[in-house]
């Protein structure tokens, strides 16, 4: 796991062989089996996660306890909840696991240490986030505008690769539609 | 407009009396009409922008035509879009003032400038990401799971200010539903 996260610095970022050699220091590997959570409801997140292998889907429930998920994440993306991450506090929103899932954790507390001494990895986090921002606005804007077909679509474009991996009932909770109406798209595209 | 924004700032970040004078020399004041764009749809965003006074809306056109808006900012918030400010590309969204409102603006390369130069403002700058971040998060959850009278009784908790100040037709624009839709529940809770 190590190795293939040092690889994805040397590729990704404008850290030194010695700053990547000081962070994986800290890194603390972990397997989630299938349908564990990373994180509960309630729970504060106490870790900065990088995900070598798997996928992992970041989700809430509604007040009729209906599932939605925000996003999916799989190899090479870090995962948290940001709000309790940066104000530890009580997540309202849970991780949870697809698939047996690889990652590496960072404690909140050594990974500031780490942001503190190196303006680089810095720098590529603030990246991150703002890639974050983005695509954020992106999901809203389709959510809000975009008709059952269009939001499918739109999934199907910038995610085939989870198409086979991600059960339908989920990729529904992600659309925020019913399996019904899902199932009801795909039928239809089928005969198109 | 130059001493409320320093106003702000003394209250609210932890930068030092000098740094915020500096700050304030670069910025450029603008005024603009109600209705009037302060970024269009295909533009590069090449400011960072402080509302002073007044109401802005964030928003996007569907291939229909139908207007959905991402956001609204008024008095002591930040607006730009952060995608087209970042990477400097054709803004995928637009922005427009609802009233007439009152602005402070920094060219990019000038605040980048100030960023390198102040760790007061590159933390606060990324607390504000943050925070943009999670309330983004919430809005998603929200739009995917709420029932129409959820996202407006909502919107209604949490925008008290905005009701009087937003035309109907931009507060269903905002919740993802129609003038009718929206008509229909609002006069559904007068007679409650």
């Amino acid at each position: 796991m190590i190795a293939e996260f040092q690889a994805y610095c040397r590729t990704l970022t404008l850290l030194s062989d010695e700053e990547i050699e000081r962070i994986t220091a800290f890194a603390v590997p972990r397997t989630l089996p299938r349908g564990e959570h990373l994180l509960q409801q309630g729970q504060v997140c106490r870790h900065k996660t990088f995900i070598i292998k798997g996928l992992l889907r970041n989700y809430g429930t509604a007040a009729d306890g209906t599932e939605y998920i925000l996003q999916f994440s799989s190899a090479h993306q870090w995962i948290l909840d940001p709000e309790s991450y940066h104000l530890q506090s009580a997540s309202k929103f849970k991780i949870a696991a697809i698939e047996r899932t690889d990652v590496l954790q960072w404690p909140k507390a050594e990974f500031d240490t780490l942001l503190n001494e190196m303006p680089a990895l810095n720098t590529y986090s603030q990246q991150l986030v703002s890639r974050i921002n983005y695509t954020g606005r992106q999901r809203l804007f389709t959510t809000l505008s975009g008709t059952p077909e269009e939001k499918y679509d739109d999934f199907v474009i910038n995610n085939p690769d989870l198409l086979s991996r991600v059960p339908l009932h989920m990729i529904a909770a992600y659309l925020g539609m019913s399996l019904k109406t899902l199932t009801r798209i795909r039928h239809a595209q089928l005969h198109r």
